[in-house]
């Protein structure tokens, strides 16, 4: 069947310029000497072009018209293969190459404005670029006329299928859930001056723990970056960052948080690899995977004394388990998204949204957006915000013209908790091996019920698939509940 | 002008591509996972197969036409781009793809045969990988039907230009004004055994060394690998490594070395970035670049106070700079070319020199390989090969069906020597500012006379610009005279 060959040659070889990418960025944040920031540049765009050339040429198409036209004989594998290589190619050709050039151009330049409007708390001198790339994704969203909304075109691109009137009544039952939590917990104590452990204890305790959990030398790297992240770059050549700067506890939930996107990406069933398959299938499944290892395996309180072993043998002060639990899940309403806790940061999305969703659909102006979005902090989680810089200015991604990848960080910690719970229902409450450091059941699970499929399930369905229900917040504010009622 | 517009802009793409395999194959030896190996094989075919499509396409060769058909109103640089992109194009669409598959096979083959032959010291067992290599090499030269020997092709790659007629005349002068100085070295005293410097203070001399030199955090990275080496991942991005492990001073030299390489890239003219013409113009002006600065900076008697107060400010007990300097210019044949001293050093390639070109013209067969190599290594060096795994077999280079590279190690000795002697004709002996550790002239005068051009100069144009000769190697037999006669 020479018209498979052809194809799969093709998907294998944009998974090797995908990789390549991938390594350059890495490198780029962790390796690269900031001179070098020029010319990698020109190394990214040459890839992305070239990729672009493969993955939209008129010889691709015809062999999927040819496959499609007859294939019966087809395994079940190649069939999905070729699902989602037509989904992505006419995906891809809706969009016209001097449209991705201009969108790519007003990242650029809006990433460049929003950096000095930070700085110099202006959001005013922000709002031109801002509104260029809210333009520049109406417009892209425009090729995809066939979805229910101009915002569904967006959220295509990272959670295929999921449609925003759904995240609506996801988020809604998520903000009613979560409000009497937070402010029941704003009553407790405050733990957050608790701890002060030093630099090399964090490394030492984040190496040991991570060895624990798998980790080996000889496909694993662990490194320091400013942004902790994750690639991985083939099944055995795994990457994970962390930073080390709070004299707390941060280092080891982001690096647990890098973990479980890097332990998906590893687990994903061998014959999709260098298929257009072997990569994780959405961004909100991908954040579950992060947020189960984070919110359900670190902040658990059996893991609390594996934690405190750990250290405990890096040289620090025993650190009673108690304390460092009531350190990992403490809650607090506060500005800043990347510091948020776990039952506050849901919150921070639901704002996200509602807002980005209105500037796509038309129904809030730029020029509006820091009005709203002091509004929204004070609707949902009741705190005042004194500056911009601290408020609409804080995030990255709308100068990057990225809209629609926001959801992905709330519905990736509802999902999380959904998982876990079906988990715990079928192979038994985790506390035992967790206080024992064992985690090879949640591995095992996750491999079989989420990882192996790569993107052969798109994100709800392969929630229905792991749990038997479509998502929903309950198991999420079950697991919320028990945080504040402790 | 269209056709120079989209001849640069390929241009441009195959020097992203270049330096993106250059970093995947810098994170192989550097920072990558084993078990990465596999994926990574992957990834860099998949590179060199897109490069390989677009230097040899028909639409590159037509822009090219265009060009040569009017190109009178070219600037000077743009005829030169269009010159070396014509032979590229046409020295690769000459050699058949299946040829360069099959190429790449043996070689893969080849290395993994020579590593177990190596092992278990049997050439018998190589014997069959390395005529295969050589009968390949012999069917690729074949493709140059124009070169006056079937070598000459081969050398091309290398030194393009270059003739093994005028090397066998280099070498033949080389051997004989060398003999006599090793024989003289001989007599004198030996100081293999003098020094014992732990690795943490090498480190640091290492790198307060390069800062010296003008290395800086922002545009340089100096790692550890199995292997020293460097890469140049753009003008300002420069990667080079060392080891540490002997206890002698062979990191520093080696650092050095890799500096002599990094210099000559970041040194050409800028406005070669991103083209043909923007990489050093071939493996013996390469190899010129390292030996200048580990034979005629690093090993300089000038240079060894410096060295000296480095190791003493890395905490080293002071060391004698008469020491240091009759460590690092110690002459005694010994059997493993990349432990060998200076003057031994060009014997070792002329015997390789001398089988592989005989290997090649069918003078030599493979099977009487091992005794020749005896032959040679008792009448250069004088000394008896007690076993093939310190002779014949200790080289990768012919596993892999690396044959006309040899040479540019002893050519670029020569030439660097040549090059040193004019330059301190021209601006004067460096032994006042080395002493003080200054080699901002050194700098300037390699910039202007040698890295500034780029591939616009083969190796011996090159040569005969910057000192007004063609290759001689008087001048090194006159250097290496004041290391035995002082």
């Amino acid at each position: 069947m020479p018209a498979l060959d052809a194809l799969r040659h093709r998907l294998a070889e944009l998974s090797d310029l995908s990789s390549l990418a991938r390594l350059a960025s890495w490198d780029q944040q962790v390796m690269m000497p900031r001179e070098g920031a020029a010319v990698r540049a020109h190394q990214l765009a040459a890839v992305d072009r070239l990729t672009h050339e493969l993955a939209t040429a008129d010889d691709l198409g015809a062999w999927l018209e040819e496959l499609e036209r007859d294939g019966s004989d087809l395994s079940e594998l190649d069939r999905d293969i070729v699902r989602v290589a037509r989904r992505d190619w006419d995906r891809r050709r809706r969009v016209p190459a001097e449209l991705v050039g201009e969108i790519s151009r007003a990242a650029a330049e809006g990433q460049a404005a929003w950096s000095e409007a930070r700085e110099a708390v202006d959001f005013a001198a922000f709002t031109p670029l801002l509104r260029r790339n809210v333009e520049l994704a109406r417009e892209y969203a425009a090729c995809f006329p066939e979805t229910p909304r101009p915002y569904d075109a967006l959220l295509d691109d990272y959670d295929y299928g999921l449609r925003s009137e759904r995240i609506e009544a996801l988020f809604a039952r998520l903000a009613e859930g979560l409000a009497p939590l937070i402010a029941q917990a704003a009553k407790g104590p405050d733990h957050l001056a608790a701890l002060e452990i030093p630099v090399a204890a964090q490394k030492a305790a984040v190496r040991s723990t991570l060895l624990r959990l798998g980790v080996t030398d000889a496909a694993w790297r662990v490194d320091v970056s400013a942004h902790p992240f994750s690639e991985s770059l083939g099944r055995n050549d795994t990457r994970i960052t962390t930073r080390y700067e709070d004299g707390g506890l941060n280092s080891l939930t982001g690096a647990l948080h890098e973990f479980g996107h890097s332990l998906y990406e590893r687990q994903i069933a061998p014959e999709l690899e260098r298929t257009n398959l072997g990569r994780g299938t959405s961004m909100s499944i991908h954040e579950s995977q992060s947020k189960l290892w984070e919110n359900h395996v670190c902040c658990n309180r059996a893991f609390a004394p594996v934690i405190a072993a750990e250290f405990a043998a890096a040289g620090h002060p025993f650190l009673e388990p108690d304390a460092i639990h009531a350190r990992l899940t403490h809650v607090r309403p506060s500005l800043i998204r990347v510091d948020a806790d776990t039952l506050t940061y849901p919150l921070h999305i639901v704002l996200r949204f509602e807002l980005e969703s209105a500037l796509i659909g038309g129904g809030l102006e730029v020029s509006d957006l820091p009005a709203a979005w002091n509004d929204g902090m004070r609707r949902l989680l009741g705190i005042e915000v004194p500056n911009d810089g601290v408020g609409v200015l804080q995030d990255i991604h709308w100068s990057a013209g990225l809209f629609g990848y926001f959801p992905s960080y709330a519905l990736g910690t509802v999902i999380a908790a959904q998982l876990w719970q079906q988990l715990e229902h079928e192979v038994g409450s985790r506390d035992e091996a967790l206080s024992a450091g064992d985690v090879t059941a949640i591995g095992d699970w996750l491999r079989e019920r989420v990882h192996r499929h790569g993107r052969r399930l798109d994100t709800e369905p392969l929630v229905e698939q792991a749990t038997g229900r479509p998502i929903t917040v309950e198991p999420f504010l079950a697991h919320a509940a028990t945080l504040v009622g402790g």
